[in-house]
This record gives C-alpha cells, structure tokens and sequence, in this order.
C-alpha cells in the first residue's frame, strides 16, 4: 500500500465521511477477519464473531448515549424512509391520529408517508417561512398517538438543541438521522429515535432504532415481521440477515467516538467545526448569508448563500478543484451546504473557512 | 500488505463466500475509490461516481441474465424477508388471493407472510414429506394474483430445475436467494424474480428486483415508498438512499462473473462441484446420506446427514479444524450441510469429498 494517501475533505451531506481510522482498520481485515480466514462480509450472522461485533456495537452505543435498560436497540434496514411506514403501522391504532412537526424537506416527508395509511395532524409546520426557523409554539393533540419531529433537517440546516414537550402520555419519536451521537441526549426523553448510519454513524444500508419497551407493548398483531419493532427488537436484530458489513462499520464508528472521548468530546468538537463556518458568515458583511435563523442553526448542516448563482457555481467549481468535497446545496434550498459531520476534524472546517475568506476576497 | 493471506474453504449458507479477486479489489480501493480521496461507503448516491457503480451493476446483470428490456432492475433493502410483504402489498388486490408453492422453511415463510395480509392458497406443500422433493402436481388456481415459488431451497437443498407453469395471465413471481445467477435462466418465463444477495451475487444488504413493467402497472395507489415497487423502479432505485457499499461489491461480483465466461460458465462449474459432493454421498454405501431425493437435488446447497449424531458432532468439529467452514447443517434438518456458492471453485470441493472419504475411512 502506497504511503502517502489521498483523501479529501469530505463536507457530503450524506452519505458522509468515514473517520480514516475505521476505514483503515476495516481495510486491514478486508480479507480475513481476526484469523477467521473470512471476510466479515463472508461471516454467518449467527456465527460468534457476528454475535460479537452486533452485541460489542449495541454495547458501545449504549454507553456513548446512556440508553435506559429499558429500551431496547436495534439494527434495521430501509434507512428512515422505511421507518416513516413503520411508526404509524407500530404505533398509530386503527382511526387515531398522530402529530407531526413540520420543519423541512424530511419532517415533510415522514409526515406525508405517514398520511398514506391514516390520520396526521400538523402540531407545526415552518414551510410558509421556507423552513428556516424553529417553532415558537406546537398546537399539540393530547390525545395523538406519538408526536414526531426530526432533530436535524440536513436541506435547511435547522436543528431543535431541546426537544418539544409532548402532552403526559403521548409519546415521543424523532428522526435523529442527521445529528445522531453528534452531541449527548437525555434518550428518557423519547420513546423512539431512529437514524438512518450514514451521516454520523457509519455507511448507508443500516438504521438504528432505539425503543422503549412499553413503546413495543402496542405492536399490533399479525404485521409483517420486517416491519414489526417487536419482532425484530426480540429477536435481537436477527429475524432474518442484517446488513453485517455496515453494522460492522456503524461498530467502528461506535469505538472511535469513545476513543475521542464519548459524546461530550464530539460535541465539542462539533461545536467548534461549526462556530468557525457561522463565523465567517457572520463576519462576510452579508457576503455569506446563512439560511437558517441563528437561534436555529445546526451544529451539522450549514446551507448558505452567496450573493449571486454566477458565484455559487463559481465556489462549488472552485471548492471542488481546492479538494473540499459536497459543498454544492440541494437543489431545494440552493446555493452551497457545508456538513460538519463526527468524522470531520477542524481542519476540514478551517479549510473550509480559509476558502470562503479567499474567495470572498477575490470575488466581493 | 502480507504475502500470504490467510482464507478457509467456506461453505457457510450465507452470508457466504465473496470472490477473492473482488474482496481484493475492494480493500485496494477502499480508502480512495478511483482518485476521489473518499471510499464509496462516504460519496454521493447522487454521485456521478455511484451512478456508474449502480448502472454498470444493472447493465453487467443485464448481460449476465439476458434480461428483457420491459424489465426494471431495483437494489433494494430488507432482504427476501421484506418482499415477502412487499408483494401482496403490491400485486395482490383487496379480496384476491395469490397461490404458494411450498417446498421448504423459505417458501413457507413466504405463503406465512403473506397471509398475514390477505389470502393464500397452497398449490402444493412438500412438507408432509419433510420438505425432500418437489411437488409432482399442482392445484393451481386460474384466477391467482400470482403465483409464488422459491427456485433453490436454502435449508432443505430442493432446487427447481424447470419452472412451474401458472395458468395463463396469471404471473410468475419467484425467490431466487440462493441460486440466484448460478446458472442461465429465462427471465421472460417470470413477471418478478427476487434475490438477497447475500448467497451468490455479494453481501448482505441489498436485495435485488428484476420487475416485468406490466406487473408494475397493479402497484395500488398510496402504498409508502419505500414499500412501493413503481417508486422504486421509477426512481432507478434512488427513492432514497440505497445500501451504496453493498451494491458496489455486488457490481463486482456481476463484473467477476461475467469474466468467468458468463452464466453458462458459472453453471458448468457448479455443476462440477456439486456432482463431486453428490457422487461422494452416493458412492459411500449410505454412510452419508443426502436430504433431498435425487430428482430434486439442489447444485447450490446439498444437507446431508451421517449415521449418527455423534458422528455428525464430530464431522462438524473435525472439519473446521481442517479448515472447511460453515458445514454443520440448520437446525430444522440437522446433520451437515454444504453451500457451494459461485465464489467457491473446485478446490473447495475437492477439499471437501477429500476430508469426507477420510473422515468415512476412519469412523465408517
């Protein structure tokens, strides 16, 4: 292998950047898994080696996060737009209703999927302020099944940093895809969160689901058992083939972030990824105008804008030719995103934040 | 890198084996994937880098099947296990019924399944006769949704040679898991053929669709996306984000086998493998004794049993100290089982009959 590698500085919104520790020790046991003579693709799910890196990642995951005993872990596929059919199927009784909070292009999704197959009420929904904002008050329905919101929204880069109160009863579920282990949560809090691996956790093809118990008492009889939380939280992700290599991955992931220091050390080094990028925005005299409200902005995804498209096209070919990978925004909101993701260090973000001063400089 | 690498004979009944050359050139490329400075598992499903991945995986499987151009190709998730719901879901009409045959513990989860949802009828059911033949007549039902069958049973080693024949207008869908590209088949005969990937064709993690664009014309209005074949098939698989990695190496596996020589050449080697074990089990004077009867024989996994448990404990330890891995067989059979996979070549078998003559010899 060739000593000098070349990697870039991968600001993709995901899937996302990989810390280069996970990636070089999985390259280093491609071939044969600690002495097994196997890969860990070629492995029985249910053979011993599996058991263990599914258990050792549950295990790292519980203490990254401080997960009650009473809540059970789960490894599943069809990333969160399977769990946007599952929670309603799970959870929501025939003729009741549940509550969405509506804040970007994923909350919106999760809720319209849901709608298909029964009753929703919006608590809030930002879109009529381009989903820049958080809401300042929910219209809540004490009797929803669950009341839904996503923590992140990776397009608009507006994040919740405390989480909505549901009324005594009503459980509470989030989609935490885009900022999952990126900073400690009170998980007694929720009822259910899920996350899609591939921004902070690992590749694409696993999604993790974290569930209390009692939440698992309303299965429904008779679902398919892919699609029944009960069923696939009893037999310990095990119902049928997990998708092995991405949970071995997601296992990694799991011990690098308790190598950096556990979650408090993530997130301050989140933070400091992130002050440096609004910083500079803040600092551009209007140059960079970023889209979400301050007092929402994500510590993970920042869409901003430039003044002009002929500028944007030019930072997104210039960026891209300086090595700063994925800053092109989605197509919805426009203009660049940068994603700040666990793998990224702060050199990406003072890579990233040099570019923006040179380019603001030659162009402003 | 070590000269020598170490690898076993793995006969495991998947996950299983993965072809050296292809495992090899994915540890090669894993941290920087063709001059991009970042592994697959961290770009873009909406990369220009992953669309050739994801087209260049469709077109080889093209080539490879012969597969008809009014046929959708779709890398999915959730294994065989989710489109046993997925297809009453989508091609079975309220009040209809869809006919099963059952010829083992994989096509009688699926007839399970799918009674979960709505009716079922059996045009057949081996198990009475402990799941060792193939039905010699079916009662099938001219006004079926579709009928369902599993070419090549994983535990029980009954593998269809020819196709069943439903009556006219009614489609032929079939769970091709585990012998699935071993040999040529001809894809016009089904509406739907189904396969995880994770026996033949690459890890687990994705399952592949192969859809007639006819059938996809009775998916019901307002089923979730990502339980919707129309919305995958239309989105070419990127509705949201597939299991990238997963895909990747199985577009190496299409690519291997093409270099092979083809299905045609696949099938010829198979073939050879399989006859060496068959011939063993039918030259040892009954010292070893196959599962399935000879007509229904499956060329991808052979069960067979010894004399006794304790010989069957011993055949199970001794083998895998002799470096042949995966053969004790599934529970619900018992005895040992053989899985010889495309990625296995003759060596494997010959490995394999060498350690079964030996090991008769000594305790026959």
């Amino acid at each position: 292998m060739s000593a000098t590698i070349h990697r870039v500085f991968n600001f993709n919104p995901g899937p996302a950047a990989i810390p280069l520790e996970v990636l070089q020790q999985a390259q280093s046991e491609l071939l044969d898994y600690r002495g097994t003579g196997m890969s860990v693709m070629e492995i029985s799910h249910r053979s011993k080696e599996f058991e263990a890196i599914i258990q050792g990642a549950e295990a790292d995951l519980r203490e990254l996060l401080g997960i009650p005993p009473n809540y059970k872990v789960m490894f599943l596929q069809g990333g969160a737009s399977l769990q946007f059919a599952m929670i309603p199927m799970n959870f929501r009784p025939t003729g009741g209703s549940a509550d969405y909070i509506v804040t970007g292009t994923w909350s919106k999704t999760a809720a319209k999927e849901a709608a298909k197959l029964g009753s929703n009420h919006l608590a809030a929904n930002m879109e009529s302020e381009g989903f820049n904002d958080l809401p300042s008050k929910l219209d809540l329905d004490p009797k929803a099944a669950y009341l839904h919101f996503t923590s992140n929204e990776t397009i608009h880069g507006v994040e919740f940093t405390t989480e909505p109160e549901p009324p005594t009863g009503v459980p509470l579920i989030c989609d935490a895809s885009s900022d999952f282990i990126s900073r400690p949560v009170e998980v007694s809090k929720y009822a259910l969160i899920y996350a899609g691996a591939q921004k902070n956790a690992g590749p694409a093809g696993v999604v993790i689901v974290i569930a209390r118990e009692d939440l698992l008492e309303r299965v429904p009889a008779n679902l398919p058992a892919f699609l029944d939380y009960k069923a696939m939280a009893s037999s310990g992700s095990l119902h049928n083939t997990p998708p092995c290599y991405s949970i071995y991955i997601s296992a990694l992931v799991f011990k690098w972030a308790k190598q950096l220091g556990g979650l408090p050390a993530v997130q301050k080094r989140n933070q400091e990824k992130a002050e440096l990028v609004y910083k500079t925005i803040d600092e551009s005299g209007g140059f960079y105008r970023g889209h979400a409200k301050p007092g929402a902005r994500s510590m993970m995804n920042i869409p901003f804008r430039l003044p002009n498209e002929q500028l944007e096209e030019a930072f997104a070919a210039e960026s891209k030719k300086s090595g700063l990978i994925g800053l092109k925004g989605h197509r919805s909101v426009g203009g660049m995103r940068a994603s700040l993701y666990n793998a990224l260090d702060i050199k990406a973000s003072q890579a990233l934040t040099d570019f923006m001063r040179e380019f603001q400089k030659k162009n402003g």
